[in-house]
């Protein structure tokens, strides 16, 4: 098959790589329905993490099972599945306490900008959904394989609870679902920070109620003018540079959550600065396998429509595209139909 | 009056000063019956905290009202008082969302290693007990006041919760107390961290089932042990270091609680170590103010006996040896009898 393989910085290519099989009787192979480009592909992309090697790249999926393992009893060829960017088991201490991305045997899935994807722990790690979707439905349920989960691991994270009022730094993709995700929630009012037109746009479809466009301190001044003072409740940190963190630490309350969901490139916080501050702080990779139920739930019941973050459909074949669109903000996300 | 005042560090004089008196109409002036020397009263004097002109000490306190200013309400003269390291109004948002330490209006008290104490913001700071206390509970609820209140904070922001694992990592007065806190919330397995004889006899005696004598990377090593490889599910830092700090957050099951309660020194958290970590993170100066009347009550009651992290009572105007046997750690914590 032909598949995305970044080789070095700004170097995506398709083209030929083996087919995926079963390795292991726990394994599953997929036939992609749908895949994507991460705002976490762009830091390879970008040269901000290094390329050891040509790597195969993509980590969200769903897809029809073609073919499972002998170990494999959850999940069975013919039905439309969704897992997470790391394979869990789903019954260690870790994934029971449901912080799957810490499973004592996780194993991180690679390779998902294809047409067929390898996915180990298959029992543990593919939620399937109630039967083959609609394909109108396929976008959102592709996003809740990240970017999705992400946004409502950051929701839930900050403790978001109905009547508080949240806010959310980054309107990439996740920043927009964890707005929608803090609406579903119950938030009662929803602060995102916006610089992008067309983000702000769907930033207040997807619940916000207000739109702050400052950054750094300016943007905690504005946070805390819009809260007579006191600072938002949660402050949900989708970007993960340092000034980010900051601006998401500096706007909260004391007592209030702040989480963070982004991998941090270059963050350090001061001890003495945090203690001060007293907020609470949580995130980490996000354990998406914890929440595919529900979203799927709230998907198939179109009750919410998180695809709405792909503004940008192409064929695989053009995945480097989609990378450049998404490298270049002229699109939030880019789709990709193999 | 006399009073204790560090001059610089290892300097502790106990020396004329004026005798407080009620400056706004919010204020009270109360006769100490017992007041202590705190572990952060060692960093200035250790020089770790600059000490840029002569400072009156102490900030632990409970006493008999002798004068109220015209605006307050809540308690009068003749009544048992206690208060915490920061008077707060307890009607701001800050204080309303039970994190008087960070009060809007908050202001340090200091100059409690002395007869006789003005406190601020009376009304919203201090708790009177049922009626005066018998003798030999005034070293228990001089403990209230700041080293209890903050071992129970430590508890609390870690969410310790029945049937919880949860280690401690600190033998001072506050890690002991934490211990005591963390089994008082039903804590089931009690890890304390200690290489002191005396302290581990208290912490076992306060309700901790495991003592572990390794530091750093070995300490987490063996809390990973004793919890399977998983981790504990809160970890209470009542240190403030950098190692402590570390080790607090590497003994932590992913999607644990780590609290810290001692004010930071010299710590920064690096942001993909904390990350990847997957812990909830809360701390900073312990909301004392929150917690007192359930101190109080579990003191009244006797159900609880903080005060036995006193194992020194000295007459106040040997202070300085106070400091002194603290700082060499001959003693846990030295209470001062005006």
């Amino acid at each position: 098959m032909r598949a995305t393989v970044l080789h070095k910085p700004g170097d995506i290519r398709f083209e030929e790589r083996a087919d995926p099989k079963i390795l292991t009787p726990t394994d599953a192979v997929i036939r992609l329905s749908a895949t994507c480009v991460c705002g976490s592909d762009l830091w390879p992309y970008r040269g901000v993490q290094a390329v050891t090697e040509p790597t195969p790249m993509g980590h969200e999926y769903c897809g029809i099972v073609e073919e499972v393992g002998s170990a494999v009893t959850s999940v069975k060829p013919g039905q439309f599945v969704i897992g997470s960017f790391f394979a869990s088991d789903n019954t260690c201490p870790h994934c029971k306490a449901g912080y799957q991305t810490s499973c004592q045997h996780r194993e991180q899935v690679g390779g998902a900008q294809a047409p067929r994807l390898r996915v180990p722990l298959a029992d543990g790690t593919l939620v399937a959904t109630p039967e083959v979707p609609p394909a109108d439905l396929v976008p959102s349920l592709l996003a809740a394989s990240d970017v999705f989960g992400t946004g409502w691991f950051a929701a839930d994270a900050a403790n978001v609870k109905p009547g508080m009022t949240v806010a959310v730094v980054g309107d990439g993709a996740v920043g927009l679902l964890a707005v929608l995700s803090a609406k579903q929630m119950g938030a009662e009012r929803i602060i995102a920070m916006s610089r992008h037109t067309s983000r702000q746009k769907l930033a207040l479809e997807y619940g916000a109620t207000d739109i702050v466009t400052e950054r750094g301190d300016e943007g905690v001044a504005r946070i805390k003018d819009l809260t007579r003072g006191v600072g938002a409740d949660a402050v949900l940190e989708c970007v993960g540079t340092q000034e980010s963190m900051l601006q998401a630490i500096g706007a909260t309350r004391p007592g209030g959550f702040v989480s963070y969901v982004g991998v941090p490139h270059g963050v350090t916080l001061e001890g003495q600065n945090l203690f001060f501050s007293h907020v609470h702080l949580h995130g980490g990779p996000a354990p998406v396998r914890r929440f595919l139920p529900k979203l799927i739930e709230l998907v198939w019941s179109r009750k919410v429509d998180p695809g709405k973050v792909f503004d940008l459909t192409l064929p695989l074949e053009q995945v480097a595209e989609g990378y450049r669109a998404m490298d270049e903000r002229r699109a939030i996300k880019a789709l990709l139909r193999p």
